[in-house]
């Protein structure tokens, strides 16, 4: 059995907290948080505080919090003995500041009240000393079968990768949200090609996925689809992304 | 029972010759195309034929070849009474040339080999007479519950649309796969990731599900992320994915 308490209130806390709450080897020791209505949504079966001076006593510190908060965070455990793990991909792990620090990231994008099955979840951990990162390990495989020990600097480009995959690919399914409501058009009709694009490279590399005009070189559609744009960004966007898919098959046309 | 003859031999005469040929109520009567080996694919459960001069009479003419094909290939069909319908998302029905013309566009992205099911696939169509459009209506209904009426304008921006947001998304699961191969990190780590994400717009607005350092506008990460990559289409397609987000979402900042 581990015991945890889990610093933070937001997504990252919030599916945390669901997914080792579903575990008997786990014992949720305390939620602490500043935003008291935020907290009220665990309290109903763990412990909870917004007093940052009684944190209670367990195995690990779950600190789920924003990234600058981090080291401040970590400064109110400096006289706990159980290790002090922040989740976040991209700060490095000596940020904590204390001897027995680690990093538990689970690299997956978290929806407020979406539920989301943990298994599949990559958890990314790392640790300063050889026992801490055991541990870390075995409170990971209690909820995932996908851990991975990956020290900070890899992480930091892991997170980078992550911010083309999920940020920027949802940024554009905004423009093409946006581009199908100026034409009255329903987003519904978009979403099983986004869900198969998806799933194609879960078997597929994306090198070898893909298609469309840019990819067979079509100067005229190309060009056509650049008359049609209005849009300043999505014009800008349709070029340098049309020249980068060119410049990587270029030799292979 | 409706009769149809397939002209091509690519992905999209693949999928929808897939999906015909579960239907009791559609017969393929041949598949026509160039590509002598693409054409044997077809050849154990349908007549096929490779000589444009001997093309089986039938309801629809499916001409599911390239864009730049449909004028010429429409041609060949001038004698026949049936419809002939292009499956293209970017060219205009009239460039069939034909009196009794149509569109039918399976909006989707297609994969040799990897079977998909039909149901939810959108099928746009289109046609010049009412007569043509409630029969290609009916023939889509067999294979698919998703059937639109939208017409070449629409098309090609709906298709352009599709562009961003498959073509150019994969492009970015491509950079995020070289970002880990550079770090010798499994692009596995990747993959829940980029299903989620996608799974997420099936439900939100991606403009809701918009998460990430540009949309908080964390101008520290902005900054180091910047700095780690080497790469200039890469970095230039980051700092205009940053600037765009930061953009859409400036006022609520």
């Amino acid at each position: 059995m581990l015991s945890i308490v889990i610093v933070g209130t937001g997504n990252v806390a919030n599916h945390l907290f669901n997914a080792f709450t579903k575990s008997r080897e786990v014992k949720v020791a305390q939620v602490v948080g500043r935003n008291q209505d935020a907290l009220k949504s665990f309290g109903s079966t763990s412990a909870i505080s917004s007093d940052f001076t009684q944190i209670a006593d367990a195995d690990i510190y779950l600190v789920a919090v924003s990234d600058s908060a981090i080291a401040p965070v970590s400064k109110l455990l400096a006289k706990k003995s159980g290790i002090v793990a922040h989740t976040s991909g991209t700060v490095e792990m000596d940020v904590i500041g204390l001897e027995n620090c680690g990093v538990f990231y689970p690299l997956q994008t978290f929806t407020k009240g979406k539920m989301l099955d943990f298994t599949a979840i990559p958890i990314c951990i790392e640790a300063k000393h050889e026992s801490a990162l055991s541990v870390l390990r075995r409170l990971g495989n209690l909820i995932s079968d996908n851990i991975h020990e990956i020290d900070s600097n890899k992480r930091k480009r892991l997170h980078l990768a992550a911010v083309f995959a999920n940020n920027f690919t949802n940024h554009l399914y905004s423009i093409s949200e946006k581009i199908c409501e100026q034409e009255d058009l329903p987003f519904e009709l978009l979403q099983p090609l986004i869900l198969e694009t998806a799933e194609k490279v879960q078997s597929i590399s994306p090198r070898d996925a893909q298609t469309g005009p840019a990819r067979r070189n079509n100067k005229k559609t190309l060009e056509r689809h650049l008359n049609l744009l209005k849009d300043e960004k999505q014009t800008e966007l349709y070029a340098l992304f049309s020249e980068a898919i060119k410049k990587m098959y270029e030799e292979e046309l």
